[in-house]
């Protein structure tokens, strides 16, 4: 009895004893793997810090190479050249990606004027949006402002049918976050040209999506659709379209003379660029991490989006010496500016394949400094990769907000678990988004670096625990 | 009985029932007063971001008046422009406060080159430090290259005696606060020529302080003390201290040829300028924002200090419009570049007065995107200061951390209860830093806003609530 008394006390005792000492040995284990992590990711801090190499890559694709707007030869040239460094990375694979992509040219600088009361032109700073279709000749035509689609819809007939609608709400300017305030003002250019042209209307102006106020257009993809009738859109400088909004205020009746030489060629074929570390244990579970190849022709597309590019392949170099558990894989899509067909094709791709996807990262942002991520992905998931948030807070970088912003990954979203994109300090990005300011100048080298860092530690935390 | 025993119960009920009331009462005030802080900050922020004649004050205060050197005509210039400024600004009083400046020239731009074993002189791009004596004509000696106080202090007499020191201990590019680096280096141009002059050197040469690899040399104060012969301090850009290096490998015995025509002219009488909104319950009791009028000569003196006197000033246009409870004060420093006697000055005549000062802010940390405060306080002070952080959480600004750096607050330590600095984005800050390069177009508008922003809600809260 006594036995039967003492024993079940003992094994309870020895029971609490084991699963305290299994408790101590897993919290323990745990421990030395937090700390192991946190030394990993210093160590990814420290080497993307002292890198030069990303940066003078940088310098390199915007000096060398330049704007390399879709289907031009400057894009062949960057498809070329980034496989070329991803190949001297001597990872276990590289690869090109056959997309189709539009070639649209710009054709001699645009011009611009408005006639005033007394005869006299004054110049207007513009721009063709990318995509647009040319003026026939020289378009010469009344203005219709407009600062709402409500505004535009209440408008008469008359007041629209052979005119140039001019989209000029600005982005607001109160907003914290600049880019939140741009992508509530893009509507203008992604479907203004549609909306004036089923009222009759004979092109668009839309004031420039920045925040700054100066004499640069801002370009950007035309929004067109099958059915409505393709007419010209240009961006207007925000003081020029400043200007043209004061002058409407006095002259109502005011013309405008619009001449753009942009065309359309036929398609070409370009590639998304490939390459990746396979994982050791995990080699079907896939991680990829990106940026886009293309830019804008009317600078060298430094922060948009040299900068990813730049990223995404010193990524591959860090994360190449830390032997990843699962395979990590670069993608560098071609086409991002003008339809997404590089992204398109790479979820197709990934949607017949076998393959898991955990988590598509894209760094699209600008290069500046880096705020942590914006995820997409189920709450339960994001909750996991949220949980992370402390692994970055060293480095200032532990934001974990909804919303990704990557436009090539997007088409990921239901094949990827996660879907997330680099958050970076957006103040300056929209000073030189899509114009001919954005240039290597504007780019910090450690701004850029802590980029890459704070993608190579989520690619490690992701390579090391799934998802 | 019954009654007895009643009344204490029934007591007892309506107690509670009223400390009830007043605790809900209270902490509904608590959540109203709270609603109206954030509604408060909210609008101090919409206003900042939405004006842009802050940013138009610095585009004339580096344009139309430069580099203003302590001492210099320019330096004057920006004492009469920054006081016209509050004067229209309408607050309850400005005024200039005498302050004895240092008046250094560096004369004609310095040469340096080094002197190949072929005899073929190569350019060093270098500047004198500020403060620093001439050469005597042109300098040649010997170089003996030290990364170390230890280093320098091992080296036997004759491998410094008539020679030039040259201090080439890098900032540390690991650590992700460029600040903190520039602060652990920061010694070799404060006290490097003095320890090479004990020793016998004849000049010194100093890596410039930055973490950028280019041809820019960072000028700043050479410390010199009064026993000490006062011997030439150069910076040397990172490329050139690279390349010196490089030779000394090959030729320890190289030698380079200094030549440097600065000159210490008479002191000059400067002036604080000082201007304030008297505090409608409590005026005795202080709170300074400020920043420094002084720059260094070879640029515009953009992001030091310019971005820091344009926020001071729109700190006080935005207070003004809040009618603070207690006196907010702006303080513009002179001379905060080469022994911050405008600092000092305004120290001694806070330490006299019957006033209270509760904080002194500085804005003096380039004038980028803010993230936040530095505080020294006592420690229920900074607690205190820091349980605001919240209030900044929504602006990407509620770091609260201790250390505070600005130079011409930190003689009022013992006098105001908290120094406080705005804490900026610090990557970028560092390549311009003291060089040609520290030019308006560097500054972005809404980044200088958001500093604004920020220390004009502090101002709110401390002029609210005091300390």
């Amino acid at each position: 009895m006594r036995f039967y008394n003492k024993s079940p006390f003992r094994i309870r005792v020895l029971a609490v004893f084991a699963s305290v000492c299994i408790t101590a040995n897993a919290a323990l284990a745990q421990r030395n793997a937090m700390v192991d992590d946190s030394i990993v990711i210093r160590k990814i801090y420290e080497g993307a810090l002292t890198n030069y190499q990303s940066y003078e890559n940088l310098r390199y694709l915007t000096r060398k190479i330049g704007g390399r707007i879709s289907g031009s030869p400057q894009e062949a040239q960057a498809v070329r050249w980034v496989k070329s460094l991803l190949v001297q990375l001597g990872l276990d694979s590289v690869y090109l990606q056959p997309v189709t992509v539009p070639h649209w040219v710009r054709g001699a600088k645009e011009k611009a004027g408005m006639i005033t009361a007394q005869g006299k032109t004054i110049q207007l700073d513009i721009c063709a949006l990318g995509g647009s279709v040319a003026t026939p000749g020289k378009l010469r035509a009344g203005v219709v402002e407009v600062k709402s689609w409500a505004q535009l819809a209440g408008l008469p007939d008359e007041q629209v049918k052979g005119k140039i609608v001019f989209f000029n709400r600005p982005m607001d300017p109160a907003k914290v976050e600049a880019f939140q305030s741009y992508l509530e003002a893009v509507d203008q250019r992604s479907k203004g040209a549609i909306a004036a042209a089923k009222r009759g209307a004979v092109g668009t102006l839309v004031r420039s999506l920045t925040l700054a106020k100066d004499d640069l257009p801002h370009t950007g993809a035309v929004g067109y659709e099958e059915k409505t009738t393709k007419i010209p859109a240009a961006a207007l400088s925000t003081n020029s379209a400043d200007r043209l909004s004061q002058a409407l205020q006095t002259t109502p009746n005011l013309l405008v003379e619009l001449e753009m030489n942009c065309q359309q060629l036929p398609d070409v074929q370009s590639f998304n660029v490939i390459g990746e570390i396979k994982g050791s244990a995990y080699p079907a579970e896939i991680i990829t991490v990106g940026a886009h190849i293309d830019s804008w022709d009317l600078a060298e597309g430094a922060s948009d989006d040299g900068t990813g590019i730049v990223q995404t392949i010193d990524v591959m170099r860090i994360m190449k010496g830390l032997h990843p558990e699962r395979t990590v894989r670069a993608v560098l899509y071609v086409n991002e500016e003008s339809g997404a067909s590089g992204g398109i094709k790479y979820a197709e791709m990934a949607k017949r394949s076998p393959e898991k996807h955990l988590a598509a990262i894209e760094s699209d942002a600008g290069g500046f400094t880096p705020k942590g991520f914006r995820i997409d992905a189920s709450p339960e998931t994001a909750r996991r990769i949220g949980a992370w948030a402390a692994w970055f807070k060293p480095y200032q970088a532990d934001g974990m907000e909804p919303n990704q912003r990557g436009v090539d990954i997007a088409p990921m979203k239901g094949i990827a678990k996660a879907l997330i994109s680099l958050d970076c300090d957006d103040q300056r990005f929209f000073d030189i988004h899509h114009t001919a300011a954005d240039t290597f100048d504007k780019i910090n080298r450690r701004e850029l670096q802590l980029g890459t860092a704070a993608m190579a530690s989520l690619c490690y935390l992701l390579s090391k625990n799934g998802l």
